[in-house]
This record gives C-alpha cells, sequence and structure tokens, in this order.
C-alpha cells in the first residue's frame, strides 16, 4: 500500500517515516513539508540515510491523490482540516494526528484551540483513534482522529475504572512530558540550556488536551468527571509518566483493581499492567503504554501512573497501528516484536 | 567560630562545604567520614583545590570536642543519634540533617525509618529547623533538626494557608526529584543509564517525609489533614519540584492566596512568591524556595508549586541558615548575594 | 535457529536480547546470568514484558549445549576464554563479545588485560569479527571475537587509508563515549550525579582497545603506525564518537578520500560516508558507523570523524551482522529496515 | 564602583550579573538590551528576582555614560567596534567580551569574522585579557579584549610549554563545549532535542578562535606553531574540554613538564595544575582552568587536558577577574572563596 505523510518534518512525521520503514506492507510514497524546493528526505535527516529514497517537496494534492492511498496527517491543527475534506472526497483513508477532528463539540474546539472549525462534516464521520476501547470503528473507519499524546495515558489508566463505575467524581491528574511534545521549534523556551535539567508546571485547569480527556472519560462510562489536569514539562529526552489520584466509591482491593485492568487489556497487545509503578525508560521507544497503581492500606484511594513514550503510542505508534487495523495488516506491524517460538508461560 | 562536618563525603556534606568556604565568619576545622586514613579533603573531591585545606579523617569524639564548637552532622539516620548526645552534653551546638531528630513520636520514627529510637533526651530538646516558621526557637537552640528535602518545599507551600484554615481536608502532593536526594550510594538503579532519561514514582503513602510532614502542617494548624504524598525520581541533575493540589473551604480569590503567602514570607529571605509557576532551574544552586499558584475559575480549588535545590534549601544551604541564626550571623550570610546600592522599587 | 546469550544481564547482553527478539531466523532458548534462582528475564527488565518468556539461569554447561546451537558470549574477559573450549568441543558455533580471542599476541593481552591468557588453541582459530575487511572469514568461522567498540569506530575510518598506503605514520586518535561502554556496575563514579554533565579523559597511551586497533591496521595495511588513543567519557546516553587527525604522505584531494572510501564501503550496508561531519545521535539506536571527513585546504592533513552506537555496531549490532554472516542469513536481518519499493536514486 | 553591562540578556550577559551581584565593590547601574521597553532585569530572569532591581533598557549612550564608570560589553561581533570608541572618549573603561579587539591582524579578523574592521584606533590600545599572562598590561589598559572561550583554554595549557621552546611545531587540539558557547539564539539546531545527547565537529581547520589562538601563542613565544584546532559540541551543560596532543623536542620527563606549570602558575589563583587528566564538573561553575598531562613513556610526546566553565573563565569570570586587576581590587573578589582560617600544607 502507498502511503504519504503530510507534515514529514516534524517530531511526529520524522517518527511516523522511522516507523514505517519498518511495514512490511507499505510504501512511502509521498512527503510534504514547508521545504521550499524538493529535497531528499534523509539529506534533511541524515539519520535516514540509505534507509528511503522518498523526496520531501511541497504538498501538492492532485499529486498527492496520484500518489498515495492512505495518509498520514502530521499537521499543525487548523492546516489538516483544509485538507482532510479533499482526501475524503477522493476516498483515500486518513489517520489526522492533529486535534481537528478529536473534539466533537466545536464550541469547545473552537475555544481550546482559538480558531473556528471549518469541517463539521467530517467531524462527525470521525473516529477517535484509541484502539483499546474503539477497535471495531476504526476497522470502518475513513477518517481516524489519533488522540493527544496526554489523553492516550491518561485515559488508558482511567477508562476501565470509570466504565466499571468503581471511583469518585474527583480525579486529579500530574502529567510529566519531554518537550518533544511541543513540536519542533525554533524557540529560546526550548533551547537546550532552558530545558535541560529543568521542570515546570504549565497551563492548569486549561490544557487543550483537557476536553479531549473528558469527552473520552465520559463517552466511555457515560459520567461527568472532575479532572484536574496539571501538565509539566520535565528535562528528558522522550516520554510522559502521568501520575493520576483517584479515590474509590467504595473499599477496593488490590484483586478486584488488578482484575479490571487485566480484563480490559487482555487482548490489547500495547497495554501492559504491572505489579508495582512503571519507570518511564521501559517504553521509551516502544508503542506500549505501561500502567501500575497503588492502593492505599485503607482501600478508598489509590495513584495509578502510566506512562508513554510520547511520539510513539502518544502519536505516530498509535496512528500506524490505527492504520494496521483500518487495512487489516496486523495490529503489531511495524510496531512490536516478539521472541520467536517463545510462548508466555 | 570553628566548626566541623560530620560526614563530609555525601552529596550533602560536600554541599555543606562548598557553602561553608563562602561563609565569612567560619573555619572548616574538622571534617570525617569512613575513610580509611586522614586524607586531604581536596585529594578526595579535587574540585575544593585551592579552596580548602582541612583533613578528612575517622570521626574520634575527643578530638572532635577539642577541634570544633559547632557541629553539622551529614550522617546516615541512626548514626546521628548515637553521636548527638555526646555532643549535647559537651555544650556544643549541633544542626543535624538526619531524620534522627524530627519526629516527635518515636513510634512513628521507629515504623518509617525501621528502627529503635535510641536518645529520648535530646529529641525533646530537638527544634525543627524550618526557620520561616520556627526562627525562634531556633535562635535558642542547641539542637536543630534539619527538615528533609521534601517536608521543606511542601511545608513552605502549605503552611501559610493550613495555618489560616482556608483549605480543606485533602491534599495531594506530586514530588519530583533528582536522585542526589537518595544519596552518594554506589547502586546499580542510580548508574548514569538509569536515571538519564528516567522517571518514576515510589514509595506512595508511605514515603519517610510523609510523617514529617503530616507532623509539622498539624503542629502550625493545629488540625489534621489527610495528605496523599507520591515522590518520583525524575532524571535530572539537582532540585525538588513539588505540585500540591487543594481545594478551599469557600470560594478564594488570586489576592487572597497572594496576600496569605505575601505576608506569611515578607521577612523570609528564602522564599519568593511568584505569578505563575516557579521554574526548577531558577532555584537550582541557591537557597531559594519559588512558590507559585494557580486558582481554578470556580476559586474552590487551586495548584501551588513550590520548588527548591533539593540539597541546599532542602539540606545544606538551610542547615547553614539554621547555623545563622543560632549564631546571631546574617541570617543569608555565605546565602545570598545582593546587588550592592540597589533598592526593590 | 536456537540461540544462548550467556551473560544477558550487562548492557551488552540486554542490547543481544532487543535484536534477536526482532531476528525472524533466531529463537532465543537459553539465557543466563550470576542470578541466586531462575528468573523470568522481563522480570528483571520489565522493558521487555510482553516481549520474551525464556528464564534467565545460572549457566549450567551441559544444559546449555542442549539449549541451543549458537552462542553469544557477553561475558566479562577472563570468564570467555572457560567456556569457549567446551562450546567448540561441541561443535557450537559462537561470537565472543568480550576481548579474550581478539589479541593475537598473548603477551599483549596478558599485559593489558593483567591476566593470563589460557585458551591459545581457540585463539588460533577464531576469526576478528569485523565484517566490513574480514567477511569470508567470518563465513567459514566458528569463533568470531567481536571487535571492541572503540576500535570498531577507529578502524573503519583509517583502515581504507591505510590500506591506501595513503597517510602518514603519525595518528592521532580523540574518541569520547558513553559510559554503557565501561559495563553495567555498581561503582560511584557511574553515579549519574558523576557523569551527567561530565567529560574526561582516561586511559592515554594505554588503554586495552589500542594493542587490539594498532594489530588489525598492521593487518590490513601490513604497516606499523603510530597511533596516539586517548578515550574520553563524556556524559551521554549511548555512543562513541572518534575524532581522528592523520596526514598524507602527498597532497591529496577531496575526490581522491571519497573515492577510497566508497570504493572500500560499496557493500557495506552499515557504512555510511558523509558529506562533512557525521552527528553522534544519526547513529544512535542503529548498527551504523556513519564516517566523514574534512581535508585541509593543503591538501597534506585530514580530521576523520566516525561514530557508532557503542552497544549496538560497537558490541551488540555487529554480534547480531556476524551471525548473519556465519549462518546465511541476510547480513542485514534484524538490523536494518529499508522502505520497501524504495530504490536510491 | 558603577558598573554597566551592555548585552545583558545573552548567556555570558546573564551570567555577568550573576557574579556582579556578588561583588563588594560594584554596583550594577546600567543593563541594556534590545528589549522594546525598559523592564526589570529580575522579571526577565525570575532566577534574579530579589537579588538585582536594575531595570534593563536599550542603550542611549549619554545616558551609559551618566549612569557607570566601568563597562561590561557582552555584545555580538561588530556592535562592540560601534560602542567602544564612544566609550574609550569619554575616558570609561572597559572590558569587551566579543571579537572586536583580540585580534591585531584586522585583515585576519575580516576574513574569519566576515566583516571590516571600524575601529583600528583602538584596537592599537586594547590588551588581550589573559590575566595569567598580561597582568601588567591589565593593571594599565583602559580597554581589555577578553580571550574566547576556546583560547583560554587552549592558551592555558599551551603557553608555558611554548615560552619554553619544549615542544615542536605540530599541535593538535581536540576541545569539546557544551552548546551556550553559540549563545542564547532561537535556532532549531539548539533545540533540547538536537542537543542532548549529541556530539559533533564542526568547523575543522577554520574557526573564528584559531587565529586568536595562533596570534596569542605566537605571541608570548615568538615562534609560529602549526594548530589543528578542532571543536565539538558535546550535549552537556556547561563547559569546555581541550584535549591537546603534543610532542617534544627532546626527551622530557614528568618533573620538566611539572615544574613548568607550576612555575607559570604559582602566582596564578585560577589556575590548577593537577596530577592526572581533570574532570569537567570540577571547574563547572567555577573561574578555575584546571590542566592535567600525561607523558608518554619515551618522554617524546604528551596530551594535555585543560578544561573550564566556558561561560566564567571562559568569558564572565575572567571579564570580572580583568575588572578587578584594572581597578586594584582582589583579583580574586567575587570569583572564589578560600576557607577561612586555612592554610596550605
Amino acid at each position: 500500500m502507498k502511503v504519504a505523510v503530510l507534515g514529514a518534518t516534524g517530531f511526529t512525521g520524522e517518527k511516523l517515516i522511522e516507523i514505517l520503514i519498518k511495514h512490511k506492507f507499505v510504501e512511502i510514497n509521498y512527503l510534504t513539508s514547508r521545504v521550499p524546493n524538493p529535497v531528499s528526505y534523509s539529506e534533511l535527516f541524515p539519520r535516514f540515510k540509505g534507509r528511503i529514497f522518498t523526496k520531501c517537496e511541497r504538498l501538492d494534492i492532485p499529486k498527492a491523490l496520484k500518489k498515495a492511498d492512505f495518509f498520514f496527517l502530521a499537521l499543525p491543527h487548523t492546516v489538516s482540516m483544509q485538507v482532510v475534506p479533499m482526501l475524503i472526497e477522493a476516498k483515500k483513508k486518513v489517520v489526522d494526528l492533529s486535534a481537528d477532528y478529536r473534539i466533537e463539540d466545536t464550541s469547545l474546539y473552537n475555544k481550546f484551540y482559538n480558531t473556528l472549525h471549518t469541517d463539521k462534516k467530517n467531524l462527525k464521520k470521525a473516529v477517535y483513534g484509541l484502539p483499546e476501547f474503539f477497535k471495531d470503528k476504526i476497522k470502518r473507519a475513513v477518517l481516524v482522529a489519533n488522540p493527544g499524546c496526554y489523553p492516550t495515558s491518561v485515559i488508558l489508566a482511567l477508562a476501565p475504572l470509570v466504565k466499571e463505575k468503581v471511583i469518585k467524581r474527583n480525579i486529579v491528574v500530574d502529567a510529566k512530558s519531554s518537550i518533544t511534545g511541543a513540536g519542533r521549534k525554533a524557540v529560546i523556551d526550548y533551547h537546550f540550556s532552558n530545558i535541560s535539567g529543568n521542570i515546570w508546571a504549565y497551563k492548569p485547569f486549561n490544557h487543550q488536551h483537557l476536553p479531549e480527556i473528558i469527552q473520552v472519560i465520559k463517552g466511555v462510562s457515560g459520567l461527568s468527571y472532575n479532572i484536574t489536569f496539571v501538565p509539566h514539562v520535565v528535562g528528558i529526552e522522550s516520554g510522559i509518566y502521568s501520575t493520576i489520584y483517584i479515590s474509590f466509591k467504595k473499599k477496593a482491593t488490590q484483586e478486584l483493581i488488578n482484575s479490571i485492568y487485566r480484563r480490559y487489556y487482555k487482548n490489547a497487545p500495547f497495554v501492559r499492567i504491572l505489579n508495582g509503578f512503571p519507570k518511564l525508560k521501559d517504553v521509551v521507544g516502544t508503542n506500549f503504554c505501561d500502567i501500575g497503581f497503588s492502593l492505599k492500606n485503607d482501600g478508598l484511594s489509590a495513584v495509578v501512573a502510566s506512562c508513554i513514550d510520547n511520539l510513539i503510542k502518544g502519536a505516530a505508534g498509535n496512528a500506524v497501528q490505527n492504520m494496521n487495523i483500518m487495512c487489516g495488516f496486523g495490529e503489531k506491524e511495524a510496531l512490536l516484536s516478539v521472541c520467536q517460538g517463545n510462548k508466555a508461560l
């Protein structure tokens, strides 16, 4: 299958290409970015030398439609919704990694992204691309809205518990992220000297990923939760680590929580439930989300920690997982190898 | 004044020496560690070459008593309480940086530090060395228990609010720390490769600093709070960043919270109240605690972020601040320079 | 094919497993380490959870011989040469990642590794496993001595030039390495705080990799070179960056040097010759060695920079490349994916 | 004394202010940068909150002349030489941290800095501000050209040896620097993700600091040396580590080299000669240059390693050292504390 990556030079675009190169059933046939002239992608990113020979060029829709059947859009918010209508009309399949098709309520979208939504028609068709909960819809989708990085780590930790209605309304989410989540931008704030060794909280109560989290949590549970979400920038290479503080409606046990998580993720190849808290580096470079929890002695509250590589399970890896599902490839293709001949004990 | 640092080769001991070298009224006259033979301190730590000529040797109490009048104990927990009685009996003044004299309730101490307290007599005399709240007692103290690193960042953020009785009982503290807080130990877990780029939560609900926080918060407010405290190791050089989630008994305003903080810290040279959240690197290398908060629109909850250099305000710097107060030196001596001739506007 | 990794819990062993999991023709059937009791490997390294189910146990030779046909030895120096004779006698194929079979002259080995070589018989059979220069021998080998990490980066940069006899006798090699090259050891020197942000030179003139470099350079060229080799530890995650200072017997041109390199590495899938100096991060996580050079205006001297991931091309990746060659698998299997359908332009 | 820092918001300007705040005899009275409107310096850099109350404003020469008697120019190259003539004419004393007054031969300056020198008059008056070799001239100077960061580390290591004429003509300098040396610029290349964990060589043979090194080395020795200088960017917080490869005219001994270094730096408070190679972190945050060397067994060649904090001894610290000398303050004032009462053994 011929695929295109629109927005190939951002962090997410680059990671998409790294993953798609390993994909057995996919040919990367069209790459775009705001380059002045067509240029070999591996000239822009020498790490890809010898691994991909596709050029990177400015987006030209008619050409794009000829070149590829499947489109990954790693474009900035608001740019995606200018492009998607043309791709959908031409019967292409699309995974959009921007926020443009994630928020059902356009007034919320307009407010948190400070713009006006211009493609309500396709917004209605769009499927929220979290395979662990919406795989059937993703299978049939032509347009998948790939989740945000923070929401992926938070929703995977919370969704089983809210669906089972065991936790109370108030939830605190303290999330720590690598700066790559903010995109590849030439700003002083992202200078090595400002990030290395630094930590800071930002956008409390009003980060644009909060309405996305609330919408999906409500969608799966039918209930409204009061989520206090505070993201932090931390001076690390990659990854998101979300620490989530919950309380239970009635006394919970280790076994109960464990059994809920394990039941929901029995067939989810990329969610691992651990005994004890996860460490971020165990998921960096992978499409895994590792989740662990600790229950307070009284059984009335718990802390859940959930971590992902923000550019993989939080973006490009999950996007490829969506493509695999949409196109009937193996869900793990290009994303996970398991030792030959091994069987779980 | 002649001072001694017992336990001079740990992270805290090293930082004490770095600060004391700058002190105008202090001579570092005795240094101890578990070295096989006396050795020049600057041979152990070449960064001090040319700055200090004191030797480092094994602790010998009679010698210690002759050599110094003021003692900093940067010894492991349980070792301090073997040494303190002899120093106090000899009328020396002591700042103990271990946990041995922090916890009033020895049953709690025994439980959280997994040992038996052996010096209840001096424990009663000990003053909790947080100058922002106990300066008068510190002035008259002969034995000061220097606070733990996490408690310093948390208590400075919470104490004004609990004293004013504006916040509700449930508090969540999500704290992020550099690994130096765990001491200089040769263990695989602290290997560069395991820390760099990593984050993990640990000891939820039962970190040994939790009873210390609860005791002091209760001490200043007369009230019991339900504090959920989850520390994290983060792959950064130095510092602690505590994010604290609180809710208010009744609708609060930005002005109210601000005025409470500013009133309590009006005369505290090392606490800075910011507009907006602090950044960790702004306090690294200093004795400052920077505090900022964000109030939710409904005025019913807030997030407070508080950060310190864990080895300075969280240990050695605060210890020198205590000495300055106990001995009548300027509180800022060796800890803070302010531009000559400058006046606040 | 059933493979074993002896010494599976060091940095190199761990990286071998990460690579072998991706290998289509290999089953990891036996893992050893100095564990007290057999334990699931993914319990020791949670990042492998769900990817490998093999246990890790203490080495038992009879069991090892039954379990596997191909052996990777990621054992400490001197331990390898105790094990290799039994494996070779049992007709197993071996890639040894220690230094035990790299140095032909045992008096040099004894001196630089401060021990006595005890297996001269197999030493004679051993083939130096640098595929770019000894592929034919590797094909027929039963025992391959995988090169050291520094030698790999240095020899790949120098060998074409010395074989062509264009450079003079005196060569300076300034090499910078991640601390992972020193192995996973619980020592204070490798504590995060001692490595992060640090750089230091060590073992000038007498690093144990120097006789290896000199032997191979002499082997391919027939000439003796005077190589000044100074390694450095640098506070980075992964990789080696070797900067090499050479002078030419007669005026050289950009084209000449370029053509020499390109000719030698025309069919080497893992050596990339760049225009300009390489950047380390472009090879981190890959089996590539990137080489670039700059010629001085007068054509009489040049600087060559060569970089690798020290645990991949400098150890585990190259070992798997050797196995691929020894066993007739594709040389790139498990090591390199190239975008489907792409053709070099 | 009232001082001004022109260019107060770059890395060097910021470090100057950090040091000058500690200076007992100096009041920071005027700060400039390309800010749109006057703004409190501590608002721009919250780490200075409570430590300095000076505003930062756009440069206005008449105002500057009224406000300060001593000027630090942390301006970009070419901007300095527009400002210096006015300051000198007004009888102000100046330390210029740009390159504008370092290179005596304007044709070299023009070539390496790709511009035209416009102030040859003051260039003639300027004194090269390396106190270890030009203290007498600095004492009487009105305009001091503060050395470049690389040159400081290299010249301090080489000057004693070339003055003693013991080393041969060919010298290789392999230097590793933190990215802060390149200034605070919003470019993608300095993004955290491009620097963290990375190393690369750049500008071989033609870095703009090379003519400066050559000029000073020739100036002190009367001889021309052939210096191959290759700088590297390394993903560390701070510092420069220069590894220098030299050979001797005749067999040298450890004692000889040691005695040369110690003789030259007997009275230099900021140069420390070590036994063995220095570690970078031992000088980070200080004004020290640590130098160590290793002699080859044959006594005919050696490796010298020299390291500094690039923003302190390599820029702001050395500039303050120059001011101290020019103004008759103690040379160590604001730069170095030595433990009270201690005497060298």
